[in-house]
């Protein structure tokens, strides 16, 4: 067993809106990724999606009423809810979510990134 | 939806060694704690366990090498696996694992302490 430290493994990445698995729990993925501007509207049928600010800020943007987030806060979007993350500034986030679960959901993703991993 | 605050979250909770539900994802519940001191030895037959340190530093002992952990550090600690978090300063921690997970683990934990939930 070792740490994950997510400064350095975040130092790492150099595309944004690009998750990287850091590890692996039960049938689940932690990722971290690196946002800056707007991604697209998209939705995961089949699981609920944990995004934890770990630096600077961005909005969890629904098709009702969005959600603004900062460091040191987090949100659960529900399984099959439309969802766009928004950063103005670049925004550090570790996601957690059904093992194979896509950045651009049930939608084919003009802007899906690589998903790479450590773990 | 709305967003969770970490540390708006941890001070409402007064107890060491007490973790409470602050969100579900899936079959997940994620777990804001306090600790310090040393707790007793324990395992998780059934699920991982995610430690994500939100403040301060802790060791996570395992039988043959400890690892150490500070803030903005992760640890998945596997299922089976014996444990026993350290903290000698209070250290405060996010952890993830499978709903109903008993923070004594499989043994009837003399300090198991009260789960509490927000969610």
């Amino acid at each position: 067993m070792q740490a994950v430290n997510f400064g350095e493994k975040l130092n790492e990445i150099n595309e944004l809106w690009s998750p990287r698995i850091v590890a692996s729990m039960n049938d689940h993925e932690l990722k971290l990724t690196r946002i800056q501007g707007e991604f697209e509207w998209h939705s995961h049928s089949d699981t609920d999606e944990v995004f934890i600010v770990l630096s600077g800020e961005m909005l969890m943007d629904f098709r009702d009423s969005p959600v603004p987030l900062k460091k040191g806060e987090m949100i659960v979007v529900p399984a099959g809810t439309e969802h766009r993350p928004v950063a103005d500034e670049e925004c550090q986030i570790l996601l957690i979510e059904k093992k194979g679960t896509s950045n651009s959901g049930d939608q084919p993703g003009t802007r899906a990134g690589t998903v790479g991993s450590w773990a």
